[in-house]
């Protein structure tokens, strides 16, 4: 079975290594850009560094981020110069970031320069960029509007979000391998990330959402795991992001923004008794173990979905 | 006294050290900017960092470039990667160039950086970049014509020279801040380093000349202090490069470089027999102890040069 994982950052990753573990190359996955940002001149890519280093098994399970060993040095010495470099950048993290600022400046596209990547640090699928083009995520809060990492991490999620866009949204295309790759897909998984601002940036891509209803018409499922288990996220701020956007911090909050994208919302046994309502919105509710702590279980919630894609696709 | 140095990088940084001994603030560093480069699209500024670096006393004496405590945690990423980076930057140096690439992007001119540098790591002496537009110092051998750290650090200057340019030189404009410096000036010292790639492009700057020459008509002595002695550089490939471009490796060679620009040129005593040559090409040879290895010496040296421009002037 060839799938396509459209991902975010760490719950992105944590399915992909699920995946990965049954799919090896098969696996393909579309990661956001709109939390990309640049640093000191540098290309830095978060979600899709956070999958990479998990599938290189590079990534710093305990903190939760970054890469296993890493040291501050450059962060410290530029505190030392009078910066305050909110977002931290690793000694061993910034290489990357070094090493993809001159491939993109000697004219490799983005999707290039991620291949490249895969390459070099040898993981088996293939992490595409939804798009090559430059789309950043904004979101309006009682401080205003704010680039995305901004809220992220300098602000530590903390402002209230009242309207969320895609900067160069229009201008953005899915590339020829997200085309393909959707193209030949099983099945589509929708990783349990911040439906809003992790997936909400894939599915806002121009022409992305005709791809996934194209696979549809093949017979091809589309279903995506929810992040909010027992109304509450997983990670990060998209439990109050659901509730202050108005959409409802619960596993029927995501049900009804993916209704029209997704055939089935995989949720977690703690949410089973919302498997009606979800129903009720078109979606069907599939319950499962939905905690991916270990590789063991990561594996786990990966073989429910794609047996469900199966069964979908049967 | 006022004094202005014109510098490249290790032989500039000492007699800036030995200088500022003396003079404090009163010290202005015109530095050379041809050796600069951009690596991994960051900012990189060898002579400059080597002048600020000594002046702060962060510089690794021992190594003879670079901080002192230095890691190198990055480039060994990135040589993971597959990188193969001849022009190593440790960590702690990079942070003063993402600090300076930031700075740059945000519309600061290098000269402003400069100055910021200097008020953020608390040298008294400033050091100024010899013009705020790029140029590029570039050499041709028998492997063609190479950019000058090609030559300098991938090719550790194994090829002969036959010619140097300094591109884009045209362009360039001696500073409001160097105008000043040099108008304001009871002596123009010239460091004891490579006449040719280091000091050649601060007198190839247009109009340069015509300012040192105005200091002459105001009765201010422009003294250059030898960086070859007993026919060798003291560091790095002048010697070679003065012989291969027919100026002969010695004092001589040096003075014949200089005679249109100095007053004097302090030699060392191993060349005090060179004097009458000198002499003879309408330069003042002044004998003296040159070796500036420690602190005692620099400081030596630098009352040396201080007192020859007093007496020129007296």
């Amino acid at each position: 079975m060839t799938v396509v994982e459209l991902a975010g950052g760490v719950g992105g990753a944590k399915l992909a290594e699920g995946l990965a573990a049954h799919l090896g190359e098969r696996l393909t996955v579309v990661v956001n850009t709109g939390d990309d940002l640049e640093s000191y001149g540098l290309a830095v890519w978060p979600d899709h560094d956070t999958v990479a280093y998990t599938l290189a098994d590079l990534d710093d399970e305990e903190r939760g981020w970054g890469l296993r060993g890493e040291t501050w040095t450059v962060m410290e010495r530029l505190a030392a110069l009078g910066d305050d470099p909110w977002f931290r950048l690793g000694d061993r993290d910034l290489a990357t970031h070094l090493w993809r600022t001159n491939l993109l400046q000697t004219g490799a596209t983005p999707t290039e320069v991620a291949l490249e990547l895969r390459a070099v640090l040898g993981y088996a699928p293939r992490i595409l960029p939804m798009a090559d083009t430059p789309v950043r995520t904004e979101v309006r809060t009682d401080d205003g509007w704010l680039e995305f990492q901004d809220y992220f991490v300098r602000r530590r999620q903390a402002p209230a979000v009242h309207e969320v866009r895609f900067r160069d949204i229009d201008a953005a295309r899915p590339t020829a391998e997200v085309v393909a790759a959707l193209e030949a897909a099983d099945l589509v998984v929708i990783a349990p990330s911040n439906p809003i601002v992790s997936v909400g940036p894939i599915l806002a891509v121009p022409s992305m959402l005709d791809l996934l209803e194209g696979a549809r018409r093949r017979g091809v499922a589309v279903i995506a795991v929810s992040g909010i288990v027992g109304g509450r996220a997983l990670k990060g701020p998209a439990d109050r992001m659901l509730e202050s956007l108005g959409h409802g911090s619960s596993a029927v909050g995501v049900a009804s923004l993916y209704r029209d994208v997704v055939d089935a919302l995989v949720i977690d046994r703690v949410d089973a008794a919302l498997a009606p309502e979800i129903g009720s919105l078109g979606v069907r509710a599939i319950v499962a173990d939905t905690i991916m702590g270990d590789d063991a279980s990561r594996a786990r919630v990966a073989a429910d979905v794609i047996a469900a894609g199966q069964a979908l696709r049967d």
